[in-house]
């Protein structure tokens, strides 16, 4: 067969702010890929069908010689992420072609996995962007360390930040299974709203009253599920009871902080025997993943967890959904369909 | 028998800063007792013989309306602590005259425990000072917590901050027994000698050199064992390795702190995946309790963990011992030798 096209997304520049789509991050067409002799040295060639765009992504869009706890995309090679392909040739045993496969890989129409994953079966009644959303790598965050770290126990009180991401929905509804209550903040009327349809007992926008007095009125914390860190961590712990448990999923305030965090509540720590932990999903996966998806696929199938993807087609638009998630315009899980099934 | 005199201890004033004795605890000998008639209501009548002076009950020398993890002393009442007592007169079936309990004691000749811990048997060779610090409490604190938190691994490395305090010194000893490398901080040059006797491999005053920059060549750290807070918590978060694990005993610097903590490096607990305990000794008791007595004693009295009290006899210097912890001016675990068994 003759060579066929091979869309892909570049890392073109290093962006000082949001990266602008055409300048930062470029989506070029000119690129094709000879599907049957392109060397797959041991692995597999497969066809995207659906990638993840995440906050996250925007750490690596940086100087590789800044430390970092994620590593810098290349300049010059298409961006990566997490997303599903389907097998179109293999050289691994492991797999074979019409196999569909969950792992990191580039931008791109066809690719060669960076690192797979796994393989992946569709659950009946489920679509491919829900196995990036609420049943992948965001619903395994939630559910790996809801299981590890939340020791929830009915009747207690949790209460989530940044409520209305992927993961923070996710969080809302496995406390709510637990029998908790549920207290979850986000930063407009939008995205409160998505925290109550998620089950959330008390949503409020943290724009416009204290999460402080919130708390005070609602709490005192069992759970604590921390997305933004900052100011809104310190007034979490300040609301603890004792033995509560902290889960920190990420500190969206710290990413770019160089003068640090002030704590007025961080004596809480030894004074109300709190536990504070932060992890990888990764780390967690030995565990919890076959939990995982007995689990949570069949669930959402059934309606009883509930999730929302907000799709953007094709590669071309690669750029500008990037940007979307950083300034939070994304309504649900942002998920790329680059080819259909 | 005709009531005999019963020395003891009076809360009876607040202090602002420094507990004045004679002023704000006063040691009264006026007081008597009538050891075969005094009431018991069910309780046992002990013989005080050595009671422990601690940093903590200074936060009990406050108004009781002000909040705090620890109940308050009463105004014009005995102050308390943990002490070794011996039955004189028992109306519990589990106790006899003759038998040694641990326990809340007041700060008196002969008294009514407010709480027994249980009952306690001397390890032939050792005295009972030891039964209050090492074998006691403090070595409590450090071996319940560091057995259920520190996951210490051989060749690792663990950072102890107040390391030449009767916690700090256990603590040292405990992870030089997991085989781990030891970095300890203290405030004056005696004090960095205590680290080192007790098996540190690294000691500082870090009142004269940086702490950031000792851990940055000595680490990074697995453990980080806290009893200080504040810029030295920032520094270890600062030198962590990935998965490390923080044990808050205590945060002498937060104890007076209105103002908050900032800590620069508080994204490490998600970037390297850390995990911080706060406790309580006596929630962990349940369940190292026993191991501790079977193992502690028995290591102490055959020479394999060292210890040191600082002894002050007769009720009437507990004022002054009460001082000098606050000040640090003791060497080793402070105890009040009451009487002679």
């Amino acid at each position: 067969m003759a060579p066929v096209r091979n869309g892909r997304v570049i890392f073109k520049e290093i962006p000082t702010g949001y990266p602008e789509p055409g300048k930062h991050t470029v989506y070029e067409d000119s690129n094709t890929i000879d599907l049957d002799n392109v060397p797959l040295n041991g692995n597999v060639l497969v066809k995207s069908l659906v990638l993840s765009v995440d906050p996250y992504l925007r750490s690596k869009m940086r100087d590789p010689k800044e430390p970092s706890y994620q590593e810098a995309f290349t300049l010059g090679e298409p961006l990566y992420t997490l997303g599903i392909g389907k097998v179109v040739r293999s050289e691994n045993k492991d797999y074979k072609p019409g196999d569909y496969v969950h792992g990191l890989m580039n931008f791109e129409e066809y690719t060669i996995p960076k690192h797979i994953l796994m393989k992946v079966t569709k659950e009946a009644g489920l679509l491919w962007p829900v196995y990036i959303g609420a049943a992948g790598m965001p619903g395994q965050t939630a559910y790996y360390a809801w299981k590890e770290y939340s020791q929830a126990k009915k009747g207690e009180v949790a209460f989530v930040s940044g409520g209305a991401g992927p993961v923070g929905q996710m969080v809302i509804q496995l406390a709510k299974l637990d029998g908790m209550k549920v207290i979850a903040s986000a930063g407009s009327e939008d995205k409160v709203r998505e925290c109550k349809e998620a089950g959330a007992d008390i949503a409020f926008n943290y724009k416009d009253v204290s999460t402080e007095e919130v708390l005070k009125k609602e709490g005192p914390l069992n759970v604590y599920w921390d997305n933004v860190g900052g100011p809104t961590l310190d007034a979490a712990l300040g609301a603890t009871a004792t033995h509560a448990r902290v889960i920190v999923c990420g500190m969206i305030s710290e990413y770019n902080n160089k003068n640090g965090t002030n704590l007025k509540n961080l004596w809480t720590v030894f004074g109300r025997s709190l536990h504070i932990h932060g992890f990888l999903v990764f780390d967690l996966a030995p565990k919890w993943q076959e939990d995982f998806y007995k689990v949570v696929p069949q669930k959402i199938a059934s309606g009883e967890l509930k999730h929302r993807e907000d799709i953007t087609k094709g590669l071309e638009n690669v750029g500008q959904a990037l940007v979307d998630v950083q300034r939070g315009n994304n309504f649900g899980k942002k998920v790329i369909l680059v080819a259909d099934d």
